[in-house]
């Protein structure tokens, strides 16, 4: 007979990301103690955070509560906390909780802590064009983009065309599948959903501006699907610049030096960030522990097997890995967090360990707007209305598995048979009112100040002050 | 031939709450151009505000876009701006946009600018206790319900007792519909949405306080119903505390006086605030100017047909006025701005306007948690299961009108027959972390700091600091 162990081992799982609760229903059953230390309550369905920023779908619709999500698998507690350091001697994990800290015990550890969104060295550009990576920057960015109607009504009312011009322009920034979907969206929000909700501007007539540094946009498809997409984004009216190096933004608009280094303004109000990524610290602070240096991006140079040199008992999983040229999307989190999750129950098991991760590329895709999508699985290219559909499938049956499914598939088929999005809020907590609009905000509605003409001509007043 | 005057009449409407919206619809196809200014770009359906705080509803599924709502109605437009001062003599409304004013003119005028929460002087007890107001408000509370729990596993690792019960004791101030809704949700949420999600604490035995200065829940109902909503609230297991006069707030709980003039403590990091309210300062503004006074809550006594002494082109409707011992309810509004509408119209069509409003009381019904409600209809009254269904057709039907109905719908019945609730998203925003928390939850933590024990009794070693 086999004799109890007098402690399971203890795993630790940093994140609640798709490498995170992955690594955690993998041990679903395996003789541990798993803590899952998550920055946040929630696990984000990250693919479909633009729905959120642009209305369609509310956040519990696709960040279902973590503790939720694993209430029935008994060996796994949720533990609320910002990891902030690993010390990989003393085998224990640092975390944030509230201000204090607390430190946990491992004997194997998971590292998913993702990545975060990179503005390459101008953090400054952050608040006046927020990223695309958590719940609060969608609920962010959806504030600036109702708000920026808003605002461009009271400037039409004035008859004010340039403030006008700047607050129905939107520029997106980074042209990969969040940029290209953002863009599509917006074109869908101003041309479908606000129409005949204005009485001084046509928000069919809003400008969508997609930047992107690159001679391509979705640069990790084929060459094939890049055109079409391109093709795609300009039949709905995006206006596709590439080559365009974003070297300036502030609340009123941005820069960008084109492919000849020459310099261009383009005056808008609402900016969204979707270039550029850049991992979670912690890969540098276990990278430099082990006498490894992280890449341009902060990944860590894992070994074949997801582990450091030396460190069997800590896999890094995820967008934090640099291994095999390996793209920073969910299924490489989902596969990679399998794989650690593996290794620690054939170790516990006796068996031996696989030597390497081996990834299997189910495809890719990407949807453009409404109907529109690309895809390519395998040797295989898809575009237009068939791809729409296998991206819906493919997502709409990943959430079947955190039970939102009935009432997101609901709300999904009203926003693409109709024109209506049923998440228009904007709180008072967004600072689009404060932040995006602060400066430029003044400066625009100074100028515009004063009279706000109701539309039959009747004469306002003076304003005071 | 009638001859067609210049400009059409201006109707300025202040408020996009029941009085504002009603408002507008009222004079649909009337020969007016109208303004309705709104401090909010929603319309709040604010007898569900509760079901957004306790993670049931999103939302954009009670508050419609106004813009949105109105949109098919051409006689009307909609702006951006909270109205600071209405100039009586000159017939101008100033609305500050962005910290900018313009000043908008009028021919009539429809004031149905709502109530605040009112702190009875004590405003300082807001940031401990948020009242239930707003989108803002709930969506705080949301964060602040959710987190307590998250952090009181924490503690609960610890075997910190005491951290443990201040973190799962909600207290509700006040005792009315509001209240009542809340406590009764707090109830539901621990002992049955939150069941299996935690490893330390058992959610079950969360306590629930409700506390009112008065010496029944429910005042505005008949006495048999207040001692039913009782009783039925205490076989919930909600702690009914009356002649519970609140005096001080802090982080990390309450104290009142009892009937007796004893002061008493609760300890608890979760407080609501639905005791109360006052109404818009705008009430004040506009009696002033016309020699009248506000009574004690801000309420303007308006003439019987709603207008101000010598004003018949300024109508004050809903929350803001003292008619009658009217109650600060929807229907009030809603037939108050109705009317202020029908006697614009008259006028506008030569007819003579009626002299007084008169109320139609619809009835009056509260729901106190799944399957409980209580409702009054003239002199029929009704508890339990026909009541709380009762509730629940009224304000579907309501809901109707603004095209949620359908995953409402959906959400209240994966509620009410499941367990689980898809809103439980805590944004970085909610400064749950640092506000409620802020002096309580160092307190609380830096005592419990240090270590969270694994289940198993693996020894965590020393924190850090």
């Amino acid at each position: 007979m086999p004799t109890t162990p007098a402690t399971k081992p203890r795993v630790i799982i940093v994140g609640s990301g798709f490498g995170g609760l992955f690594a955690a229903q993998a041990l679903d059953g395996t003789d541990v103690d798993i803590t899952l230390i998550g920055r946040t309550t929630h696990h984000l369905f990250q693919p479909l955070l633009y729905q959120v920023a642009t209305g369609i779908l509310s956040p519990g619709e696709i960040a279902p509560s973590t503790r939720e999500v694993l209430a029935r698998q008994h060996n796994v507690e949720v533990i609320l906390g910002d990891v902030t350091h690993i010390d990989v001697e003393h085998r224990t994990v640092l975390a944030n909780t509230l201000e204090v800290e607390h430190r946990y015990a491992y004997d194997y550890l998971i590292v998913a802590a993702g990545a975060g969104q990179s503005y390459f060295g101008h953090d400054e550009f952050a608040q006046h064009a927020p990223g695309m990576k958590s719940i609060d920057d969608a609920l962010e960015l959806r504030g600036r983009i109702y708000g920026a109607f808003e605002l461009a009504e009271v400037a039409g009312a004035q008859g004010d065309q340039e403030d006008l011009e700047r607050l129905t322009t939107f520029v997106v920034v980074g042209a990969g599948p969040t940029g290209v979907e953002m863009a599509g969206q917006l074109v869908d929000l101003s041309a479908r959903t606000l129409k005949g909700d204005f009485r001084h501007i046509d928000p069919t007539a809003a400008r969508v501006i997609l930047l992107d540094a690159g001679d391509a946009v979705l640069t990790s498809f084929d060459p094939h699907l890049q055109r079409k997409t391109k093709e795609q984004l300009e039949e709905l009216g995006v206006d596709v610049r590439l080559g365009a190096m974003v070297v300036d933004v502030n609340a009123q608009g941005l820069e960008y030096l084109d492919g000849d280094k020459q310099r261009h303004r383009i005056e808008a109000v609402t900016k969204v960030w979707a270039a550029g990524v850049s991992a979670s610290p912690l890969g540098a602070d276990l990278a430099e522990q082990v006498g490894l240096e992280v890449d341009r991006t902060g990944r860590v140079p894992v070994q074949a097997d997801l582990t450091l040199p030396g460190h069997p008992e800590i896999f890094v999983v995820g967008d934090m890995i640099a291994l095999d040229d390996l793209p920073g999307v969910a299924q490489v989190a989902i596969q990679t967090s399998r794989f650690a999750a593996e290794q620690i129950e054939r170790e516990i098991e006796g068996k031996t360990r696989e030597p390497a991760f081996d990834y299997f590329d189910k495809g890719n895709m990407a949807t453009i707007s409404r109907f529109r999508g690309i895809a390519e699985i395998g040797p295989v290219k898809v575009t237009g209305f068939p791809a729409w559909f296998m991206w819906l499938v493919v997502h709409l049956f990943y959430l079947v598995g955190f039970k939102s499914r009935v009432s997101t598939l609901l709300h999904w088929t009203i926003t693409f048979l109709g024109r209506d999005r049923a998440e228009r809020v904007i709180t008072e907590q967004q600072v689009f009112a404060r932040l995006a609009m602060q400066e430029s905000g003044e400066q625009i509605l100074d100028r515009a100040a004063g009279e706000v003409a109701p539309r039959s001509g009747a004469s306002p007043e003076q304003t005071q002050g």
